[in-house]
């Protein structure tokens, strides 16, 4: 991310304005994506507490002295702590012995513990109350930073059509799919599944050592971050010629990816988009290997809200972005999965992905 | 990892009897290292709960339906949680509503708030009273892999000094440095700091676009994982000439860096350790340029106990691995560290990293 890019203090504001609304009487923000959001800052996900401390007053970012140079200059203080000090009592000496507190989702819970243990009369509940209200808006340069990276993707993709997959282990297709996530925009990659033939069965396969041969179905989903931003997307190859099964699934998914995102403008509920993906899928006879929600929301975090599942009545709004990526799964034989990345737009949405949704034939 | 290359059930059965001396009645492990150490299963650190359940008859990993299949064989239960069902509900159901728990450090922190109002009557503590006592110990396997890992980090050193480094940005080289860190033999790179010239004063510096040139101290601090286990090493390269200040707080961390790795043996205090090497520097005239501890302890987790710092007096034993890493930060300037693994054995130390500790000159 680029500091100074965002209006930090403005985002700030509106969470301290969302707080107060929500009677939380500060914010504890820790590791995880809260915490660039507010301050243009990432932690390192390491056992030295990095925490922004929001007040009604105050906003303080408290951390570790041998990572304050990282810091950007923002619209709040910086205290460094020294080695040898305790940086939860200094957390603590921020905020009221009392009320209530939101902490970020992703601190680890070691804190959590130890803080509850400081400020024994504090209620702690969850910063996601105040944050999802904003992150899951997003800005007009969010969205763009989504856009060039959702581009980045079908650019991958694009490369792998002329790929020989046949004779590659998952593995080594992997890698390649990740360094290329990289040499088309992103600054890293974060996921590249590679799920062939039954480990396509496996939603959250991890790619291994297994040879890619012909005929076989092969599930390709990957991502990276652009600008703090992240990508997300799945397409679908066959090694040589797909039989009719694999091409009817492929066809059933297809669709239910497409009735999804047709589905998609400002106040459907998230539980109807999801609906309109299920119902291609069950009617086609294939229900019950539909086993997860069709989507999730996406933005400095892989998987945000809104989730796009059954029990989420809530409706869409303009600004907000979300994969949607049906699948069907057929334990020990294969599994297809497409996904793109969506904006809900004023009218109704914007796809970000332009990649074709065809079954691929490679080599 | 390879799944079934540890005694997992010996594992378990260790945390049992730690936990119940500890007076826990059972113990809720999520994402984080404790999960791989106790079942050879890595949580996927996302919004979906992955908690595994351990008290005094049962042992049960709840684990969200499409993951599930990656989950390999082990001696516990597998309990998958489809998409709409609660999985704090479930992870309640397999513990006693009373007593005392012990709760993954890094567990997300809503977990534990949802975990907390679900169970009333539950006292939470952190579950690093129990596995840090296992795995602060490491099983001769653990100590090979982490051999591996350090002589695999010091064949990518021995490349770095062919390299040209003048005109590189530190981003270009940071690259370099993770593949050749996979090429070596990791399965991923993790770290890869390069901070040249002024940008070497911090020590977790993110690397830049700013340019090798001419003269500049140049700090890559590296590392990757192999089969599960963590390599760390750093090493100083200079481009062209050092100066004579150069030189000599490069000597200067150099001798800390011995003087501490010689000080390692059973029973010697970590503080002990940490001060072998701080009082060289505080001799030397640069003790408030020395802003972090000397060293931590490195295993499933990059950073774990034992750390070596001033406030830890509790003695080393056999089978611990740790890092001793001393470090001079000139504001402004440059920096200076030297990093290497090093494990403890009953007659004293092993280090694992063989590389020279030289400045080392390039173009």
């Amino acid at each position: 991310m680029t500091p100074g890019s965002f209006d930090f203090s403005g985002r700030i504001d509106r969470a301290r304005s969302v707080m107060t609304a929500a009677g939380l009487d500060g914010l504890l923000v820790s590791v995880g994506p809260d915490l660039p959001y507010l301050t243009g800052y990432e932690a390192m996900p390491l056992e030295r507490l990095t925490m922004f401390v929001v007040t009604a007053d105050d906003a303080v970012l408290v951390v570790p002295v041998l990572e304050a140079p990282r810091v950007p200059p923002g619209p709040f203080e910086v205290r460094p702590w020294a080695e040898t000090e305790d940086p939860v009592g200094i957390v603590a000496g921020l905020v009221p012995d009392g009320g209530a507190l939101g902490i970020g989702d992703h601190t680890w819970s070691v804190f959590l513990l130890r803080l509850q243990a400081v400020l024994e009369g504090v209620s702690f509940r969850s910063a996601t109350l105040v944050t999802s209200v904003l992150r899951m808006r997003k800005e007009p340069a969010e969205i763009e930073l989504l856009r060039r990276a959702a581009h980045a993707t079908d650019r991958v993709a694009a490369r792998l059509a002329d790929v020989k997959m046949s004779g590659m282990t998952e593995r080594d297709l992997s890698r390649q799919v990740g360094r290329w996530t990289v040499e088309e925009g992103h600054d890293l990659d974060t996921s590249q599944i590679v799920a062939s033939g039954p480990n396509g069965a496996s939603p959250h396969h991890e790619p291994t050592e297994r040879v890619i041969g012909e005929g076989d179905m092969v599930v390709v989903d990957f991502g990276g971050k652009l600008g703090g931003y992240c990508s997300d997307m799945t397409r679908m190859f066959v090694v040589g010629q797909a039989t009719p099964e694999q091409a009817e699934v492929h066809d059933v998914v297809q669709v239910a990816q497409r009735t999804a995102v047709d589905a998609v403008r400002p106040g459907v509920m998230a539980a109807e988009i999801d609906e309109a993906a299920r119902s291609v899928i069950e009617e086609a006879g294939y229900g019950e290997f539909f086993i997860h929600r069709t989507g999730h929301g996406i933005g400095l975090e892989g998987h945000e809200e809104p989730y796009i599942i059954e029990t989420n009545r809530e409706p869409v709004e303009a600004g907000m972005a979300f994969s949607v990526e049906p699948g069907i799964y057929l334990p020990g034989r294969f599994g297809v999965r497409i996904e793109d990345i969506v904006v809900v737009t004023d009218e109704g949405v914007e796809p970000l992905n332009r990649a074709d949704h065809e079954l691929i034939t490679v080599e």
